[in-house]
């Protein structure tokens, strides 16, 4: 067992919990090293506080976890049979016939899965391994880290491959395609997310969707992108001008600037999380644009573009050494436009470590 | 109340349940027309006997869930407040304080928002609404015809894009990415699942993952894409060979057009889908490849890539006009190579309708 299974199985131990089935990708991924994307298949990893862990998984994923490097037992089930009666065979193996409590992922176990486990070990009560699993992930360890900065970097060239493919008439798709281009070209499989590329009115929604709205003067041009980098996300936001903006674009850009530099620079252990997004609002309702910042500061990352913590006003937490987040304001005025600016954080002992590093002053192409 | 949702309300009156909390974003867009990826925001479907259905959906996507068209009632949550109390309000408003049965998606609610429901109607038992959703989604109407044929085109075109890519020393994510592009030009948003573009020995696996392996004479190439357009997925396999083939290439080859156009051919109404993978299978068998056919024959599309029916020999259902889904028998022999052929097949009253039409024999690029 690895050392991040261990502490499972120590968890358990501690907690008196019979067994732990881990069936998101993301988690397995973090405690296993093996990633899978199981559709609806049965796919997931039972941990015990003393017996050896088992990945269940469909029959064609088996050799890409052995190459993945799991040398533990599995369960490969083949499309037409039931995975449960192998997965019961193997609880009764290891002495597990009735369980007491068994530990889960609630924030994402189906319903019918938890129904399924229960017809195995039935009256066993279902424990949210969700905090803990959360704790676990929430410190990112230097290889992790590693991955996050690669990531970053990919990032950050990203957006300047979108800056040059800027030109009067073309689509936001044909920019975006050409990022992500350049991005496999680098050997990037997958984005973290669907890239953002929008212009002009579209930029004032923040969860737009590029189309062939074709590039004019005078509009922001706003990205929101992010690599996927053996595993681990990065998520950065850049609005730029096309032409020369005019003073209302001006007002919100350096507003938004402000706000995000303020809370960035705030990011040292022992801050409130909440704090950072107040004071990142404070200064944009001060602006008088306080009602066209309409979402939360930011949010974790991580194996997952979404973790936490959740950089809301009512996040009581304080930041540690190892968390990673984004930091993202934005104004988004209708009929004006809008401007986000995003980079990923990581707290450090002292200074913020800024895993993205493309500028940030008004770049007007 | 659109159709779709008047026959919900019918459902739960006919099956005497109180309410319906649909939240999977592919059945909100079948019900509502609306497309949400809420990440961990709470996002779903209240839908009632009697009284108005309310989406509840985090506020950044009120505007763009009024732009697609829906005119009922909303709430609307910040990142900062606690959406189940707004949804509590809205259930009273509607006299529901206390509920006997609640139709919710087990296949895919998590675990812990059946436990916030649960908490806000003690008591209720939750009935699974999968099935009866699912059987809505079976039988696809010309509307969703119309879209799929329409990806099921454009997924042609991508795999003649990739062909045209090909050339020694191309890597496998660099075709890809010019696939990618061609059908960002054509106004297409996302891939419906993560391109795959293998070449040589990386056919020989199922579920390889596209990298910086180059191409070589002799190498098969094997395309796996398909786009999603308005909602509506599409997904094609197709191998071709990169320079002559060798006997035993040819030999796969040959074996799996003969299995899957046998199978495409048996897709008409009151054929057992089991047989239909039994078909294919049979006929790999017999050319004695069994051992290398390690995955089922196909499964439904629509909205999902990979929804019901499930083409493997143990389902017992019968083919219904309306009915798509895939055929895509493989034979992947590690060392030698792999071959897939996949089809989007929609069965009809007489001669299945082949969404996809990119030719079949063996081409040598």
């Amino acid at each position: 067992m690895n050392k991040r299974l261990e502490k499972v199985a120590a968890w358990l131990r501690e907690r008196q919990i019979d067994a732990a089935f881990i069936h998101s990708p993301q988690n397995v991924y973090y405690l296993t090293g093996f990633s899978c994307h199981p559709h609806e298949r049965l796919f997931g990893l039972f941990v015990f506080p003393q017996a050896e862990p088992f990945l269940v998984l469909p029959l064609l994923e088996e050799e890409r976890a052995r190459e993945a490097g799991w040398t533990g037992d599995i369960v490969a089930c083949d499309d037409a049979e039931n995975p449960w009666v192998r997965v019961r065979e193997r609880l009764h193996h290891r002495g597990l016939k009735q369980a007491a409590n068994l530990a889960v992922e609630k924030v994402s176990l189906p319903v019918v899965r938890a129904e399924q486990l229960l017809r195995l070990l039935p009256g066993a009560e279902l424990v949210s391994a969700d905090e803990w699993l959360t704790g676990l992930r929430l410190i990112k360890d230097e290889r992790e880290l590693d991955r996050m900065r690669e990531a970053a970097r990919l990032a950050d060239i990203a957006v300047q491959t979108g800056i040059d493919s800027l030109a009067e008439g073309v689509s936001e798709l044909e920019v975006l395609a050409r990022i992500e281009l350049e991005m496999k070209k680098r050997g990037v499989r997958d984005m973290a997310f669907s890239t953002m590329v929008l212009f002009g009115e579209n930029t004032a929604h923040p969860h737009s969707v590029p189309g062939t709205r074709r590039l004019k003067k005078g509009d922001l041009v706003l990205f929101d992108l992010g690599v996927m980098l053996d595993g681990y996300c990065s998520d950065i936001t850049r609005t730029v001008a096309f032409g020369e903006p005019n003073r209302e674009q001006r007002l919100i850009y350096e507003t938004v600037l402000k706000a995000q530099t303020k809370a960035v620079e705030a990011c040292r252990p022992g801050t409130r999380l909440g704090d950072l997004d107040r004071m990142a609002r404070d200064i944009i309702r001060e602006a008088g644009f306080g009602k066209y910042f309409t979402h939360r500061l930011g949010h974790g990352l991580g194996i997952d573009v979404h973790e936490p913590p959740s950089i809301h006003g009512e996040n009581d937490d304080l930041l540690k050494p190892g968390m990673v987040f984004t930091v993202e304001p934005g104004i988004y005025v209708p009929g004006v436009g809008g401007v986000r600016i995003e980079d990923d954080v990581c707290v450090t002992e002292n200074e913020p470590e800024v895993l993205t590093g493309f500028p940030k002053e008004l770049l007007i192409v």
